[in-house]
């Protein structure tokens, strides 16, 4: 057994693999789950979590490693979740991006962590509230997410930061693509990068025609900036960041910070409840109850609502 | 109310209408679903299931469009489900495309459906199964499924195909990124398209080099193929075809169609389930329970596993 408190200590002096441990312990639903969990409840909620998502090829891991560099030159610890199988943070994609990140792999003040874990009961949804969890415990100020902005569970993980930040890029049909991606609707804070490219002016005019389509704004309201970033030569990141310590004085100032963090602990008891009853669903399994009903929806005799009702009742005692 | 034995009638005589309000009342879990469900389960099992996954630009919908048109020369009703946001099916991407697509529009023995629906409950999940069910009832012979292969609900989705389809285009790093992407390991045929470009051998090589590492296989065991193609051209589709049929005769030989068939149902049931009893869960949200828990979670007094138990106590009366 692991000695939790002493991982935590050591989690919190920033000790990178005390960090890495724990969070491999949430990851794995391990039996000390609930200790680790229980134990790092009163250290939460002093991170900023910023969410960065965008189509593949947008520049999300560039922007997320110029960020990397700007907090820290102001002194903050920073932790980066990459929730993207072709990330450089996860040993995907290019040479030069991995090189440009392994500048933050020696600096104690960064944590990085790769999360591609796919067919994990509960998936994303699950494990990167967790996570996001042991690296707000850990004492990192910022805490970066990565998605690809283009599955469900990715889209859903970004939307649950405090700031979700939208990155584009210019080329033909991208603006377009994103809002059919359903990813428009959760910027805080959009991004066109590779602004130095032709077409840059035409997509941050195109975005902010499509922002501006959407219902008036009092004159509280938050309207998400557009910033125009060369993130491969640091170029507007400075602005960027800005961009998000105004957000984030905004949320504050307007309660909507609390707000959002309510509806992000609902969200995630609400999914660990369901994996747990998930679970037991799954037990049945090895168990004869599921594949019988199986074979009957495939002979046609059931259908899987009829099948879904049986399993349900006999989990609630109904 | 619908008159739903009418309904299903009118599908099954390939009325696209009637197709499209079936599609409909199961998608958005109108109060007749079950009596939709019920009436649809003694017509489904007919068809043959085909998912296409692969990454943004590799050229899944031409692809798509290229075998509806091979399946109808050979007398084949076809449906296709687009679960891709940014599939010309769902009116996004090319022009080129869209017109290409509606080659298949005016065709009656063609029903083409586009699904994007993000954010609702149980998602791609729980709506690309029902809707499959319906098409299978409606009586196409074929239902190809085209998803991008970079979330993980729709990696999923392709994966509970009868016959999975991985697209690779030429490119660097391409199938490095697909392994990374996890929808390597799904294959039962693999697609090479855009094979007149560059590096199209280099993509089928190192497909067949990675494909290769893969566990011994046995002498009845399928040894997935590697297809070339040029869809935009139709070039290699008939090709494919056959590598389909190919796939669905070995596995109806060894008994692994059934197999597949029984877990996809098994998983479809549990599905439900989980949606059900997370409807239940949701109904909670407008309850004092669940923001109070919320809340004490923000306050650093209780872990969301803590809470999660609380809840699930509360609804199987524990």
């Amino acid at each position: 057994m692991v000695d939790v408190p002493e991982l935590v200590a050591q989690a919190r002096e920033g000790r990178p693999r005390a960090v890495a441990r724990l969070i491999s312990l949430v990851e794995g639903a391990s039996p000390q789950l609930r200790e680790v969990m229980a134990q790092l409840a009163p250290l939460t909620g002093g991170a900023y979590v910023v969410g960065l998502t965008g189509s593949p090829g947008v520049g999300k891991s560039t922007s997320t490693s110029a960020l990397v560099t700007a907090y820290r030159r102001a002194g903050k610890r920073v932790g980066v979740l990459a929730v993207d199988p072709s990330s450089p943070f996860s040993g995907g994609a290019l040479l030069g991006d991995r090189v440009r990140m392994s500048d933050h792999a020696s600096d104690p003040g960064v944590y990085i962590r790769s999360m591609a874990t796919r067919g994990h009961l509960g998936g994303l949804a699950w494990s990167a509230p967790q996570a996001i969890r042991v690296l707000d415990a850990a004492g990192c100020d910022v805490i970066l997410v990565e998605t690809v902005g283009v599955g469900q569970s990715e889209v859903e993980i970004a939307s649950q930061a405090d700031t979700s930040v939208v990155l584009l890029a210019p080329g033909m049909g991208d603006g377009i693509q994103a809002a059919k991606a359903g990813i428009l609707e959760i910027g805080d804070v959009y991004v066109v990068n590779k602004a130095d490219r032709d077409g840059a002016d035409a997509t941050a005019r195109e975005l902010n025609h499509m922002l501006g389509l959407g219902e008036a704004r009092g004159p509280g309201d938050w309207r998400p900036p557009i910033v125009k970033t060369v993130a491969a030569r640091s170029e507007g990141i400075d602005e960027l960041v800005e961009a998000l310590e105004k957000h984030h004085a905004w949320m504050a100032e307007h309660g909507v910070l609390g707000e959002r963090r309510l509806a992000r602990a609902a969200r995630e008891v609400e999914t660990i409840a369901v994996t747990a009853l998930r679970e037991r669903i799954g037990d049945l399994h090895g168990d004869r109850r599921l594949s019988a009903l199986a074979g009957r929806i495939i002979g046609g005799e059931l259908d899987p609502y009829a099948a879904a009702d049986e399993l349900v009742a006999g989990l609630t005692g109904e």
